[in-house]
């Protein structure tokens, strides 16, 4: 089996944006992209480009990915745009992987790109509510936030996990995105705004729930045995995994697990010869609070329940013993949905290579990563495992 | 490089179903697709499933792979919902190929479905509109039969390519669609209807444009090596080649080329080993009749502007040197868009075991056949070689 590197990785400003449109914030993330590489690629290396998106279709452009590619100077490569909900990001970076893995190209793009804060509300509220399942939980009225609601509250009630708990995400998150120059919001909160702030769908607050946010990212992904043309320290993808899951939570084999990360990171861990104590840094799923502490437990950072005390002991901290989300995450750094799964990857891809922007962002000594990029309520769940 | 085949087809019946949705249009190509499978094939061997489909997240439902996945029965494969446009089918059949080729799975799906007379008119105006160029095109009024005519108009100007010739290909895919049960429409056409039938837009009326379908299709992919697991008689996927283009038609080479057809035949030919006079039987992406024209040219059927011609001779019907769209192609078996290029696989799957519905169909002594699948007005073309 071949094997795969990332030489590349860049990430246009996360935020709200009126005047760039998909076309332009790809185009900021792909020039930062090339500007990454260590020696230079000559564009026309290129063979391939897969853009995780959601909203085209919905209200903005079809044939998108062919769009973003002539629009960076791509015009005949094998471009593809990959669809699933807010893991699309995730499963463009596995889909590239494999590309150059079966040999078909050398040199690839996985990117994502979303344009979400210049759409009217209603349009904004339909789209994404259609990623979760529409016949039994969408036509019944749920959200996004009363779905993962319904996860909170039961794992309260199983495990005991506290409303404190719950904003201490919050309040680690702004303050990792805090010192991110690209994330959308650069400040800190306290634990007592996090818990005081109003109810979006009670056990869940607005500091609980991720935000709208324009955005794009690429990574530049080739063969390993090529990687040393574009620099000297490439970062490799050492296993994926993926799975999906049956959409509506009732129909699920627990509602306080995503069973698609628990399979996705098992095969993830097996392809990378790793287990969940040799990851020194991730950036994990937190659309909402609940699924942070969701992923401790399904990516095996503790045991199932133990989330809760997970944060509140400071273990996922930057400077803790397994820092999660040191960007800032969904939280804080934004949520630009097919762009989040490979804005993950450029979080670590620059935490291993420790060229993060700030020395106090830095994961010190960080040599194994993983992101974890989850579509809908779990519906699908991609995880990579990255390394030195 | 690992070899591909294909063991198992299926396709559901083309038309207007207002009691199905994409669940049940999926299931129903599914299940015709394993029951295809001459030795049978236990469902827990599939690892993936890639879906074509484009009007999902318009205004049907996100994260839609998963969601056809769970309800045909695979809760936690690798799925992927992939999206070009009309070309959304033949990149489902080349990336689940390429999955099979990197080793990640050896038995994967491609399919696709889609879900088109049981929305407004205005959505779906809308929603086919988007796929070609936005800003210079659909906002300046432009729809895809304007666009199409507006190509035509220059074919018939450069190469004296007249409306009769146009409605020839009418009236060729229009008896071929008369021969097969699951076409959308299964009638013959006279040259006179079909010439004397209203404007769409000059010079295009109503017997040159496709119609709007409901319908889906499914191939069962695998590691050759494996193939005689499954049956006796696999298809070999020999080549594949993808290519975007500029959307708008004025950024392009050339008004009357399809220049992403002719890289992607290139390459798909090239990786074949086989030349155009290899081809035995071809399904190719006639959404106007003009496209078939294009489609005979740039595939290299004939020279540049003898496409006109090669209709006029007959060489494009059963029984011609070069049968193209045995089946009725998209003009009479109908154009469910995620389902396009995986339901011409079905056909050239069946072409090449001689397994078509009627006799009269086949394509006598048929080895080698092609597929040819275009994204709006050409932004994406996927071309891949099929062989006994």
């Amino acid at each position: 089996m071949k094997k795969v590197a990332i030489v590349g990785a860049g990430q246009s400003r996360y935020g709200e944006f009126p005047e760039k449109g998909i076309k332009e914030l790809f185009l900021e993330a792909y020039r930062d992209m090339l500007d990454s590489v260590d020696k230079g690629v000559d564009p026309s290396r290129i063979g391939a480009a897969y853009i995780g998106n959601l909203g085209s279709g919905g209200f903005q452009l079809g044939n998108m990915s062919a769009l973003v590619s002539e629009f960076v100077g791509l015009p005949y490569v094998h471009t593809l745009r990959v669809e699933n909900a807010c893991a699309s990001g995730g499963y463009a970076i596995v889909n590239a992987a494999m590309d150059v893995m079966s040999g078909a190209h050398d040199v690839v793009i996985a990117g994502g790109v979303e344009k979400m804060t210049d759409v009217s509300g209603v349009k904004q509220k339909y789209w994404l509510g259609v990623s979760g399942d529409t016949e039994y939980e969408r036509l019944a009225g749920t959200t996004f936030a009363g779905l993962y609601a319904l996860i909170a509250h039961r794992h309260m009630h199983e495990f005991g996990t506290t409303r404190e708990q719950l904003s201490s995400v919050a309040v680690k998150n702004h303050a990792n995105g805090a010192l991110n120059p690209k994330a959308q919001f650069q400040r800190e909160i306290t634990l007592d705004k996090a818990m005081k702030s109003p109810y979006v769908a009670r056990p869940l607050n607005l500091f609980d729930c991720c935000s709208t946010t324009d955005g794009a990212s690429a990574v530049l992904i080739c063969d390993a045995d090529i990687a040393s043309e574009f620099t000297d320290t490439p970062v490799h993808i050492r296993g994926f995994g993926t799975s999906s899951d049956y959409l509506a939570i009732h129909d699920r084999v627990s509602t306080v697990t995503l069973e698609g990360t628990k399979r996705a990171a098992r095969a993830a861990y097996e392809m990378a010869g790793v287990t969940p104590t040799d990851i020194h840094a991730a950036e994990v799923h937190d659309c909402f609070t609940i699924a942070e502490l969701l992923a401790y437990e399904d990516l095996g950072f503790c045991e199932k329940g133990e989330g809760g005390k997970f944060i509140e002991e400071g273990r996922s901290k930057i400077g803790g013993d397994k820092p999660v989300n040191a960007s800032g995450g969904l939280k804080s750094k934004g949520h630009p949905i097919g762009s989040t799964g490979t804005g993950q990857a450029y979080e670590i891809f620059n935490q291993l290579r420790e060229t993060v922007q700030k020395p106090s962002r830095q994961v010190k000594g960080a040599e194994t990563g993983l992101i974890h990029n989850v579509g809908g309520s779990g519906g699908t769940v991609s995880v990579s495992i990255l390394g030195r």
